[in-house]
């Protein structure tokens, strides 16, 4: 629901991507400008261009112009990589580094690649420390060296203090924009502090009272200090009960607290108490976010934000390793399958009922690791816990396979008039089902206690363990049995 | 990082849950507990306690009075049921609804089963309309009746406007809790506004500025409002071009606009442009993050958030659908290599050969699966692109299956020393891989098509095809070059 007419956030950012789509398909802009790029890069002179290009050219710059740096990244990841370099031509150079703050990392790759150093350093003159800190590891070494020495002094601590904090710490998360004051003054003097400032930081819903060496005592909420008499001392009106992180806590943990005490910001202290950042809202939700974006695709062993547009050349090598890595477990599940050559030799039935076997197996422990990974997650599994978990993710695999079991050990009667079969499907169906409860159950376990994320590499395991483990039970059965 | 020693948020929620462990665990509190409350159920005379159980007791709730209604929430989350209902006995009733909204559906049924509709309606009347259309849904229809005929004639008006609004719309988030003001006064006259407010509502981060009509027709930020000269006219001040979204608008295109432009509060209109609701960060971040996790759970087919503790029995039947599901598609697979038991009689290691073949399009199609379904979320999918992506997909596709499947015929040939074998299995993988990507693409493209969530279901459908296909191809070729 627009208010005005100008470009900025009055359509969607979809609606933009097309008109911009549009535009660059305009007599054929692209290959123009690709052309003329070209031919610049190689110092000659420019061609003249046509009155008419250089109109859709300069409504195309104005559209970019007028619109938020997070549409125009959104426009430049909707775009293939020719479409995207000229796009990125045209910005503004004072909105690159916003702009790059804003797109996912395989785009800013993109990106990077066709600016040159001095332009990255000018492009981060504008940004603040936290920012150009979530850039530093896509830029060269020698570009962030350069960046370092172009800032001033304090600037500069902040920038060294923001790169020496890992990804998923809440060090990455925080920024200086800090407003404290302190608690011994009245609000009136509070308020006329305020308007010395041309604006307060985004997302500043209440400020950190500090005592006189700059040690958090409380917030205040500016709701309440609108609310409130000009006459009062702050000291009686702040929160001193208040939610606080270190900058080595974990990002997640931190995420939780402001998703249960529904914060917007929240001061970051250093050991001895001193206020020395804070974290907003909307860097806990970009990091849920990508997070979750991330996370899913890690599951499928795509790298973080594959861009959509890139090469198949370079999206063949990002996906290779994870295909030779189910390979490799399909492979042992395979060999498996191969020691039991000669029953099913006799039996051509064993090799097209195991797949069920085993791909049940598959299906009903990724509902146990699923839960299990949450309530890892949520830090709701204990020692007080895991034995009754067991017993219940147990009870349910032998209930399931029991009902399944004899629906499918029934089927295979059915189409092989085998009562023996019949009966070593139901059994290894039920057997498989515990293994997948056991491996569902344990496998994020062990992950999580040697360090590595359960929600990503669980899977594999759990299918390779399901996978050989139904092979083994159903085929060894069969042969005791059967044969 | 604590900066008071009082209960509530000085611990972290882990600790709190470990501590109340501990005191139910002090002389076998609950089933004493248990045991009075079922003695009061059948207004029996309770037992005199002693006075350490008292003690204890009383420990116990005077750390749960202290407590945040989201820490009790976890708490009661992480409890098994007969523990969960005593800790629940003892919340004061006034925080019953409060935790009632924090804790999940599946911990929400468990609750509202030991309490009666009077409790349930007394709990209701310290919500919010909006608050009070979140529990809705699990209520029986008596008693939400009962609660709406509680409400004063505002309320109830809210409420059913919040009732009528589906899960997944802009009217699901919202709350009621708007500040406005007109645009003709001064800096001053609003300030003198909010003076008389005791606290303004959570969240508040700008005033939405309205004509004498309630028509929308800006929001002013409070850190503007905080930093201008009293005499300022507001109507000078205010932001024009803003995000504000219609009752029935997308609510994932809501938590889209608060992610890009770092969004606090937004106002909901009407298709008139009144001002009649607000949705906050903190609905949004919550919505976030509960849609990610019932589709990681709605993926392997589990009910949005199943109780940890839930019984054997009702998680069997929660799973068993699931279950069923993939049987079926298992079978029809199972078959395809029925049809094709003559050849395994004659080649025992086709049967050992062929879930490598269905195995690696599965795991190929789910990568071409979860980027097309990130795409489709961000809505940069497009008649467009569609086809350039096509092509990419296909050509990853051929030369990750010319690299696997050099190397698996090559292995296949070294295991069996049968030179056409290895070639089958080489074009096989090949060919399956090029089922893989054309079914990655369409599966999602088409459920979204048909409306249905394309990260939920996809998978199934995926392996579906590809692990038949996969035997199909395999085997029939083999049929073909090989018998």
């Amino acid at each position: 629901m627009p208010l005005s007419d100008t470009e900025s956030r009055s359509s969607s950012p979809q609606e933009h991507l097309h008109a911009v789509y549009g535009l660059l398909a305009k007599q054929r802009l692209v290959e123009k400008l690709v052309q003329r790029r070209d031919e610049e890069d190689s110092s000659k002179p420019a061609p003249v261009e046509s009155l008419v290009d250089e109109a859709n050219l300069v409504e195309l710059q104005r559209r970019l112009d007028g619109l938020h740096p997070a549409d125009v990244a959104y426009i430049l990841e909707g775009l293939p990589l020719p479409e995207r370099l000229v796009v990125w031509g045209l910005v503004r150079s004072d909105r690159d580094g916003d702009i790059l703050l804003e797109v996912s990392d395989a785009v800013r790759d993109t990106l990077l690649a066709d600016m040159d150093s001095a332009e990255i350093v000018a492009a981060a003159r504008n940004l603040d420390a936290d920012e150009i800190a979530d850039l530093a590891p896509d830029l060269p070494d020698e570009v962030v060296q350069d960046i370092i020495e172009a800032q001033d002094a304090q600037e500069r601590a902040r920038l060294q203090a923001a790169l020496s904090y890992p990804e998923g710490s809440v060090g990455a998360l925080m920024d200086f924009e800090v407003v404290s004051i302190r608690e011994d003054v009245t609000c009136e003097v509070a308020l006329r502090y305020l308007r010395r400032f041309d604006e307060l930081p985004g997302q500043t819903d209440a400020l950190f009272v500090v005592d006189r060496a700059d040690h958090l005592r409380g917030v205040l909420p500016l709701k309440r200090l609108l609310v409130s008499d000009p006459e009062v001392e702050i000291a009686t009106l702040l929160d001193r009960d208040i939610v606080s992180f270190l900058p080595d806590s974990d990002a997640d943990e931190a995420a939780q607290a402001f998703e249960r005490y529904d914060l917007v910001s929240a001061p970051v202290v250093s050991t001895d108490g001193r206020v020395i950042a804070r974290v907003t809202v909307d860097a806990v939700l970009d990091f849920v976010r990508e997070r979750q974006e991330s996370q899913e695709f890690a599951k499928v062993g795509l790298r973080e934000e594959e861009d959509l547009f890139s090469s198949v050349w370079s999206s063949a090598k990002n996906r290779a390793p994870w295909l030779a890595l189910n390979l490799c477990t399909a492979f042992v599940a395979s060999r498996v399958v191969g020691a039991f050559e000669g029953s099913i030799e006799k039996l051509a039935a064993l090799a097209a009922l195991m797949p069920i076997v085993s791909g049940i197996g598959g299906n009903s422990g990724n509902q146990t690791t699923t839960l299990i990974v949450r309530s890892l997650a949520l830090d709701q599994m204990s020692a007080m816990n895991a034995r009754r978990l067991l017993a219940k993710e147990l009870g349910i695999s032998v209930l399931n396979g029991a009902l399944w079991g004899g629906v499918l050990g029934f089927v295979a009667w059915l189409l092989y008039r085998n009562v023996a079969l019949g009966g070593v499907m139901a059994l290894a169906m039920m057997l498989n089902l515990v293994v997948a409860a056991l491996a569902g159950l344990f496998i994020p376990l062990a992950m999580e206690r040697f360090g590595r994320d359960p929600a990503i590499g669980s899977s594999v395991f759990l299918t390779f363990v399901t996978d050989s483990m139904g092979f083994f039970i159903f085929l060894g059965l069969a042969t005791l049995v059967l044969l």
